[in-house]
């Protein structure tokens, strides 16, 4: 298979923001550099690219006008949503146009006997949640930003939360998209049925694909049985080990479970340096938290007493139940304390490690040990029952130079040990720009080959989120990449 | 992007089967066409096409000697599980070698911790599912052939079966891939991770590929915790419309229902042609089938009640509970007579169709009309909780020019009204030999190129199961073609 010659993108002129106004109303189009700064960098630790213009299309018609000029003009163009994400998905790394759908937040159907929603790339996950819950449903996914980030932006990163245990990510909800190809057109993809095996695939390979293949401007999601009960648990545990024994375990022996997250030592003493952290959490090696869902409220005290003889025999000392919202907050607030204890301790990077599950004590202890060759401290927290640990590299007193040196070269170390442990090196966060020199630690010679040609097939002038998921794109047009600065 | 020059597939000589037999054990290779009955059909009626030769291999080694060979040869090569498949994706349609995966039944491994098994290619899914239900696990995706289809049919068709409906169909157990392109490459794709977003998931894009992108050998494959308790439960309705307001209910409703099954009155009356059927379910409209799992044996009764309270409104007056094995096989004999009963009632045409829950009803409604208006007769029974409804186009008395006159026109007429309910023209069995020129009434022409082209950066050369899926493939090599008999 031969590839197309890469034509270069071309910078943005003043004739081609006369050309786009004429194409938008007055309202959709940014060109005023002063209006740039939230569209310049997403969550991502120091990183920023600005944009030539920004486009925030109200409709599908817009987003197609958009695209129709930048594919006639080979102008970069970088769709975003909330700009929510933590690899550098939705920087444009090459300048050029950012395309932001948050405008567009319609639902445009919630239908309660199909299950199913359809709603604009920009509609807020919150929004979605409680929509679907006002129809006694459940919109499964529920990473931590859902409160600020989009469907869309859910969709290309393929987001996962804490319920993604039992209710999968993202791409486990979709079953139809509407997208924007590269040249324009307007085209529906899959639909919504529950199955579907006519030709290949195409919707759910566009879910993670980071806005490189395709702009989506809305999706058709599959909703869920809205569980009758739930409740929250707290376990403790003298030591790594004992906690991801009882991972395993719990995830194996108690469907009920719908997230199983970890927090470990180090993080709960980075929350204790903020706040009063009582015993015997205060001295755990780790301790999971629990969220229940099953289908009536009378189950619960048996299921919790099911958990708690799974977590004695491992060591567990103290399991404290919450079945209202207030408790539940109570018991979740060291697991949502952590980043922000994360953030106010130190400069610091995470890194989005996946392990199959029975790994997670290693992973934990290769991060410590990696993190501790380069003077770094590591702490550790995240979606256990999925094997998925966001791993923080911790500054600490290290001057910039030493600790850029150190950083890179734990991440390095880090993404090694965690491809030994038959992991990889992204959960939920993508690969976007800030992966890119390392996907190939992950995925074999070939099929980053087959990666790239199918990029290629969907965009063959490369004006779709270019420089991301791959290293090699445009090499003629590395002229006209904005500096992105990291 | 331009199309690479499909070079014509030669058909497979003495000389070829020499270097062959080089490359083989003895026992690998069938050359007597005497053997080559069982290779030249799947399940699809009447539909036959012989191969030149048949690779059965012993391990991946020897399937990458197979396709190196094809491909350096320019054979056609299709790849080949049990043969149950319903649309003629195993058919060696060019002739040239079916590569059978028949003997590689190899269960590598089975994880209660990471709760994934890695199975070869060959293994018969029966035997996969007790192989997990003896370490207290479930492997989700039921086909009704399990005890005869094998693990890579299921992943090439992206199969599925009544429990699909709590547990996905095959596409959602698939973690990681062992595959051999077309050239001859043995690689891995994706792993052992719940969760994993580092590039394009071509793992998932191979599920449903029917053997046109690359040869499955082994898969590492999803279990999850086994239900504690299960039962079934058959309930009568007056009407279709009653029983299908009676599935969107159950579903919603009730999480714990793993099956949703509908039998409808033409099903019934097919099956009271063979043997005794009581009432009240030989007079009912509708029948359903339901299999409930859940965590706890004392909650079955409760669920009972709350699913006796949903349908009792609904006309439904008499609701079977099986507890055991014996009663469950009992009450789901029914279902599983009905696809006995049209084979003994005439020749017909099976039609996978499925569309929007909401809609089943007018889609049933749709197929007697379809039906009648050729003079054939519609049967309609399946997976209605997943929208899936097989429906049986009966031949009775016509003559067979007639006959297939009436069934092809009452194909097409149907598939146009499945679209227009927003429904796909084919739920689980893929769309094969026999769909292909269907697929245009489902997918636009910009999609379906895109498919296209990624075939052609998969598979080149065009060798990995030619003329599946898409019409258009090797119009040089047509001449080559074996006469498929349909």
């Amino acid at each position: 298979m031969r590839r197309m010659p890469n034509s270069p993108l071309l910078p943005l002129t003043e004739d081609h923001l006369a050309k786009l106004r004429g194409l938008l109303s007055r309202d959709s189009l940014l060109t005023d550099r002063a209006d740039f700064g939230p569209y310049s960098h997403d969550e991502t630790e120091d990183l920023r690219s600005s944009p030539a213009a920004v486009v925030r299309p109200k409709n599908s018609a817009e987003v197609v006008e958009v695209v129709r000029f930048a594919h006639t003009h080979r102008i970069a163009l970088t769709p975003r949503g909330a700009g929510s994400g933590l690899s550098g998905g939705a920087i444009p790394a090459h300048g050029g146009i950012v395309l932001s759908l948050d405008r567009m937040q319609q639902i445009r159907s919630l239908d309660a006997d199909d299950m199913v929603a359809e709603v604009e790339a920009g509609v807020i996950t919150g929004d979605l949640m409680r929509a679907a819950a006002q129809i006694g449903l459940l919109y499964g996914p529920n990473p931590s930003s859902f409160d600020i980030c989009t469907v869309g932006g859910n969709i290309a990163e393929n987001a996962a939360g804490p319920l993604s245990l039992r209710y999968g990510t993202t791409r486990d909800q979709v079953l139809g998209l509407e997208i924007v190809l590269a040249d324009g057109t307007l085209v529906r993809c899959g639909g919504r049925n529950r199955k579907d095996v006519a030709g290949y695939d195409l919707t759910r390979l566009l879910v993670g694909s980071e806005g490189t293949l395709a702009v989506i401007t809305a999706a058709t999601l599959r909703l869920l049985p809205a569980p009758a009960a739930r409740m929250s648990l707290l376990a403790t545990f003298p030591d790594l080990e004992s906690a991801a024994a009882a991972v395993a375990t719990v995830c194996r022996e108690v469907p009920a479970v719908a997230a199983c997250e970890m927090v470990e030592a180090e993080a709960i003493a980075a929350v204790a340096s903020l706040e009063t952290v009582p015993e015997p959490l205060r001295s755990a090696g780790a301790a999971l938290l629990l969220e229940v869902h099953c289908d009536q409220a009378e189950h619960l005290m048996s299921i919790a007493e099911q958990i708690l003889a799974l977590v004695e025999p491992l060591g567990s000392s103290d399991l404290q139940v919450a079945l209202d919202e207030h408790d539940e907050r109570k018991l979740w607030h060291l697991r949502r304390q952590v980043a922000h204890a994360v953030k106010s301790l130190s400069v610091y990077k995470e890194v989005d490690t996946v392990v199959p599950r029975s790994r997670l004590a290693e992973l934990v202890r290769a991060a410590r040990e990696v993190a501790s060759q380069e003077g770094l401290k590591a702490i550790c927290y995240g979606h256990a029952g999925d094997g998925n640990l966001h791993i923080n590299l911790l500054r600490g007193t290290l001057d910039e130079e030493r600790w850029i040196e150190a950083r890179d070269r734990a991440e390095v170390a880090l993404f090694d040990r965690v491809v030994a442990l038959g992991g990889s090196i992204t959960g939920e966060h993508g690969i976007g720009w800030t992966q890119r020199q390392h996907l190939a630690r992950h995925t074999p010679p070939e099929l980053l080959a087959t990666m790239r040609q199918i990029k290629d097939v969907f965009d063959p002038l490369g004006i779709l989120n270019p420089s991301k998921i791959f290293l090699d794109q445009h090499p003629d047009s590395e002229q006209e990449t904005a500096e992105v600065s990291s």
